[in-house]
């Protein structure tokens, strides 16, 4: 019987929790873990887990990826909210790193956010998990970039970058966990493809921006059931019990926040 | 017949140069290759080349690494340079990352760098390089970290870690590409250890700060040479033609610049 989303995030939090962090951090631990139980939704590692049980491997197999991709996500957040960038001094009611620590603090803590999300892909054996964690990472700093200077050259584009990379290694890293052969990712791949712009597009509904601006909201709305039919479809195509992705699909399709 | 410290730091080059970068960067990769070739010694990829060579393998086979430790190099660099940390507009005589393209682009260009060195780093079949990588690399953040609230407990451990940390991973990462089983390192790593010193103290001396100030000068070009003399002794130690690496100790020791 394989574990519900609720029971996977559960893992995801526990392990977030107990992460030792590196002891060479020192001080700096302090505002990465205050970055890390801001919180969130973990989805991506929910993503992770689940897949990874999908695809046969004990879903405690993917939590060093599952947080690494969680970790790549926070150290995103971090950066953006710096006066440089978004000028946020609030993340999800509460100050914002660089508000709570100041703005060097704050920096220091993305840079040591993405190292120990590296330290994680990097502690199996095979080099596949950390390899595709930073092509997505630079995928997602490409995204950011062309948000920032105005240069995307379309919407797609953008998310494709900025939200999509690391939807697809959600999906990606628990595949090399779960050792499943590079001739069938195809499939489970072009399924997180969906998954990331079915979350963007609802992301959109929610805050009335993007997708809602360029297509209104009943059309977005309809663009984001053709991505959840679409991830669906794609689920069919694995030879698997992939039942808690469904769910997944399901819930990301609905959501209210 | 190994190659010498300046025929290293030309494969460096040559190699940091064809750096494709990851092509998801789009824009974002100008303000990363202005960052890599402001330039600067490569000692830290020479060190890890020559390491290789010492230790069986062919230096190429390094060039990953070593370039991935160099990117690290930059990456802190860049963000050391920014207003929120040191605020300096010039580097190696030109203007620096965040003053050429702006404090987000800045912002980005290290963490782009981070990204991919650590792409490089887990382009191996060993995933060691880049979890060494990753460790050294959070050592070098808790040092900054300490470095800039001015809460280190001591001297030593603020450059052990600021400093030492990449110095150490040069020979380290080399020792995992040339495969020397890990049984078999210790020697090879108290080089490194020195070496880092070594380059620390050097460093002081030519900026007449750190070391200079609480042992004068006298009292820090002693420490050096204990330091050159002790990395010379652990070379000895170990059963291979080290050379290449002899050469960088002594042209580490008399540096100028």
């Amino acid at each position: 019987m394989p574990r519900s989303p609720e029971d996977l995030r559960g893992l995801v939090e526990e392990h977030l929790e107990g992460l030792e962090l590196w002891p060479h951090l020192h001080g700096q631990a302090e505002s990465v873990r205050y970055s890390i139980t801001v919180g969130g939704k973990r989805v991506r590692p929910v993503i992770c887990l689940a897949t990874a049980e999908a695809a046969g491997a004990e879903p405690e197999r993917a939590l060093a990826a599952g947080c690494a991709l969680e970790l790549v996500h926070t150290f995103s957040l971090v950066h953006d909210d710096l006066p440089a960038l978004d000028d946020d001094e609030e993340r999800r009611g509460q100050p914002s790193t660089w508000k709570q620590y100041g703005e060097a603090v704050g920096i220091l803590a993305g840079d040591a956010l993405l190292a120990e999300a590296f330290r994680l892909a990097a502690s199996y054996d095979t080099p596949r998990v950390a390899r595709e964690l930073a092509g997505s990472t630079l995928g997602m700093i490409g995204g950011q970039y062309l948000d920032i200077t105005g240069t995307a050259p379309d919407e797609a584009t953008l998310h494709r970058l900025k939200t999509g990379c690391l939807f697809e290694a959600a999906v990606g890293l628990a595949l090399w966990v779960a050792e499943v052969p590079e001739a069938e990712q195809a499939p489970w791949r072009a399924f997180g493809a969906e998954l990331g712009l079915l979350f963007q597009i609802v992301d959109d509904i929610l805050d009335g921006d993007g997708y809602v601006v360029t297509h209104g909201v009943d059309g977005a709305r309809r663009l984001a059931d053709e991505a959840a039919d679409r991830a669906r479809t794609r689920l069919g195509e694995v030879a698997a019990d992939t039942s808690v992705l469904r769910e997944v699909v399901d819930s990301l399709a609905v959501r209210t926040a």
